[in-house]
């Protein structure tokens, strides 16, 4: 079943050693059918360069695993929950990247410094809160859903499609699972880029609102103009 | 027609991978013919490992396409602007490459630090000053032409081939679209170096008049002596 | 004799170029067949891209030469001093790695900043004191195992599987050669993301008690859950 | 002539590509044949991908080509001047390397901070002063070879294998062209680390004598006991 999405599924993972996002398994993608109702997920502790696409795991809402021979992503309850609560995304990505992963355990978000940024993320791309030791010691990965979310509660997923776990990681989200690889290495590409620029200039400055404007929107949107 | 630069453009192109200047279609290289008054540049957010010499567009230079099944690269404006002003250039590129945008996101130029700098770059790498709302509302790709040429009223854009647009990345440029390229490498090794320089000297000095010279004249101009 | 270990030990020696840990000969793997008393090491000095398995050379605890061509690793002493105070683990890595090395000159221990270094060290991996110039002076090798061990006197070292060696670089280990392999390749990449931590965030704080926990036991004991 | 030593000339050069110490052209081997006082040398401005040994240029010790269909490298006084003050050496490598070019930049010598140091340069990597207009604007190429032989006139060079040419780049040397590049690779690393561990740590300290000699010299000298 679902022979398409696992392929996707597949292919989305074997990317993330190939644009150097992961070491060993650090790293999981996921694609839904929504009208199935039904998620396809790597499945636990599996190295990439083995991996078939047969072994991708299908499971369904309630996390029960519908068909596949391997326990899913211990992840998977955060990916559940992201999918149920961002109705717009088909795609979900987790890493251990080394440069968002750095933001992540500085605890900061990163702001706009510079229109490759913007190309793809309307505005900051925030970090959550430190979870508390109630949230860590229940249902830890959905509770990671959960902080995700609230960090979202202003936010709108499809303009922002990504985020920092506070001393964790990154997530990264997109239209399919191959859109949010491509959105997880922007995000560590800016990572890079912003670290860096304020060890040159502690003082650098976000781009003006009508910069932002004006890359996200001719990329995005009814009046984007890039591209064929 | 214009098959040879075509080829030329197309090849130049398809450096900036080879040499890790661009992510994803983060880039573009634009050749010119000067008696025909034709340019042939990249065409927009075409993947780099798909293209081909025929995929290359061919303009005038109001921007009309004269040849061509794609549209050209969203920054085809700032290109023309450049060939149509500095009257001695044969190629232009633009990129997003890490460290060039590291120094156009800290809004600093780069001062020659070193003698690598001086073989190839006559002093200081500038940065524009910000764009203003106005120009990036307006016609923002053609704007982005205007501030470069502005930052370089004073400065001779053959002895100093690139810039950092402030918040955006570095152009470059040269006699042809491959040495259109060679510099944007330049210009990316040498921001790497002078950013790691000022992280271990915060008051690193640009070497002397003197040596800037030597090292500049004795690769360029009639008294060059470096290469067969 | 031992023809299983020596291979392990070789195809763990030759991860280590594979995976960057080294440059030229900076670096060897052992194992040991607790049974015998029996230890398999790189001989010394030898290139990888030139070493067979059968290079491998056989020392008892003693340091003894029991089979083999050559003198084994000049870091001989060390590895025995350790198997013999470790009594858990199998096989053991030293690298000069380069980020790992950075912390080890800078002196000191690299903290629990995110859940990276949560999943395989449950706590700060520590920093050697200095040595002193009598240890230096005396029997070296031997002494930089007794520094080792001495800062672990109230640590466990199956769940702190690596330490820094003040002003010389990592070691670290394993229940076998290619696991001694791993944790040092996760040394190399957590050593990487606090360094840059503290770069961009000189206040980032350690993860809490109860996310290291959580992360650490989701891998390791009896109600891991992480993998298959 | 000389066809052994054009070949390991030539094969050091190759090295530097390999070793990633060089973009494009920059950087030069050279070696010397001291019964004939020969010494076999890279052509100026030539591609390495494009390199033969029979394109390798041998001049005396006055600077006169003797054989080859090409100009040596621009660099040449320097070599040669090199040769003339340091009778022991049989090999010099110039480059533009990244990290000891940043230290060059900075104007500050390498202090020992590690073991990694210590196993091959017996102290700090020195860095010259800055060189005069009247030596710049004279023979600057000899001129710089004077101001290395002035940075060591209390050093041995046999024990100090490389320096740092200020505002420029290294230099390094060895028993024959392949050790020096060798000494180049090491230098490299050595840079990169230093630079690291004093970002991680303002304050980090010189490693001590007793380290320093115990290392240097289980490497190097009469009581050597690393490798076979």
């Amino acid at each position: 079943m679902l022979e398409e999405l696992k392929r996707a599924v597949f292919e989305a993972n074997l990317q993330l050693p190939q644009y150097r996002l992961v070491t060993f398994t650090w790293g999981n993608v996921s694609g839904i059918d929504r009208e199935r109702g039904l998620v396809v997920i790597k499945p636990s502790g599996l190295a990439y360069d083995r991996l078939t696409a047969e072994d991708m795991v299908v499971v369904n809402l309630d996390g029960e695993v519908v068909e596949g021979q391997w326990k899913p992503s211990s992840d998977t309850p955060t990916h559940l929950w992201l999918y149920k609560q961002f109705p717009g995304i088909g795609g979900i990505v987790h890493t251990h990247s080394t440069w968002a992963t750095v933001w992540a355990q500085a605890g900061k978000g990163i702001p706009p410094l510079g229109t490759t940024h913007a190309d793809y993320f309307y505005g900051e791309i925030p970090c959550t809160r430190p979870m508390t030791n109630e949230e860590i010691q229940g249902e830890y990965e959905l509770e990671t859903g959960k902080v995700i979310t609230e960090t979202f509660r202003f936010l709108d997923p499809l303009q922002v499609p990504g985020v920092l776990v506070h001393g964790h990681g990154p997530f990264a989200w997109g239209k399919d699972p191959a859109n949010a690889v491509h959105n997880a290495v922007v995000l560590e590409e800016v990572a890079k880029m912003a670290a860096r620029t304020y060890m040159l200039n502690p003082n650098a400055q976000p781009i003006s609102q009508s910069l932002l404007d004006r890359h996200y929107l001719r990329k995005h949107g009814v009046n984007a103009y890039y591209g064929q």
